[in-house]
């Protein structure tokens, strides 16, 4: 892979502010999916449990929760990342035992691991662990977002919404899980989205970075 | 850009726990630099400020207060995502002025979404607002390391430090900032590493997606 074009893929991307309603293809999909699937999360643990939205009668109820922006409904895909707001030992010997299958060594041999995880659970406030939890869906949404530049398909990432509406038609209340960020996936509506031929602002260089 | 490359370095990488020292090139580091001044932010309002740190006496001094991983002072460079800790109209004001000059458009035009954010300011907290700083840094962070296994580049995402101790010896306090996260750039060493052979662990696809 030549490092251009990569960031030409980058830079190709924007924040889609109007969609055009077509669907992406289940391939390019998948292949988005995956790249969220493998980001790192803090200690492996991966807070998070993602809702991929699909169905129009859901976006639809989700859109007065997302200050009525139109990529809600004319996205082909929502993203819903869903911090985790509850904690408890089950879930670290679950983890447990998916790194004991996957490399086959004992459960023994990862008690400390364990001790480590359970010890920042019982340490910490629920405040703390959400924030905690929520910080790793943005590492995800930075891989989603990537990839759907690699796959040019648009996107939007987007935390302007209600989460106690989108929690409740989305019913995470009940599963331990608040919406911390979306990610719409679909293809711009290049004439009626004035974003589609604007300038990309970002920070110069020289601003942005302090090299020691 | 085939889809499978991008998948196929996303698979390649792992948190390195074990670095060799080597030096990165500086074209390969300043390709990721740019993949992370690429990433979005909200409201495109990129709340942070980033330390390249080159410096071999920086990142010893650095050391004890990252629980002395080795990855420290055996990278080839640290990336310090700085959040903002104090925001103010100036800020906002200064990024008008770099939409209008980047755009073409005028400050005039520019005035409802400046009071966007201005009211984003004054109406949350400090602690609200260190919050969503930290959040977009994590957005920046997945696509240095994106960025970093297109490179071919070893990696490794850090949370586990002392902030205060990074803040000090970096003098970030006198300046509004605060570490947020830390990204290790090098190479890994093969030997040394355990994990540098290990089968990756991630939750299933069933297990992490829910699709409705």
């Amino acid at each position: 892979m030549k490092k251009s074009i990569f960031i030409e893929a980058l830079e190709w991307r924007y924040a889609t502010k109007k969609m055009n309603g077509e669907q992406i293809p289940e391939e390019q999909l998948n292949n988005i999916l995956e790249a969220i699937r493998l980001s790192p999360s803090s200690l492996g643990f991966t807070p998070y449990t993602i809702l991929v939205i699909k169905d129009q009668e859901t976006k639809e109820k989700l859109l007065p929760h997302c200050y009525n922006q139109s990529q809600i409904t004319s996205a082909s895909a929502l993203v819903v990342f869903a911090a985790w707001k509850e904690f408890n030992v089950e879930q670290v010997e679950k983890y447990m035992q998916e790194i004991a299958t996957t490399r086959n060594v004992s459960l023994e041999s990862l008690e400390g691991f364990a001790a480590n995880i359970k010890g920042k659970i019982s340490n910490s406030s629920p405040e703390e662990l959400l924030v905690w939890a929520a910080k790793q869906t943005y590492i995800a949404l930075g891989f989603g977002l990537a990839a759907a530049a690699v796959e040019k398909i648009d996107s939007t990432p987007m935390e302007g919404f209600i989460p106690a509406g989108v929690d409740s038609v989305l019913d995470l209340e009940n599963k331990g899980l608040t919406a911390s960020c979306i990610l719409a996936l679909g293809y711009r509506d290049e004439e009626k989205d004035f974003l589609s031929k604007a300038i990309k602002v970002r920070r110069k260089s020289e601003e942005l970075f302090v090299t020691i």
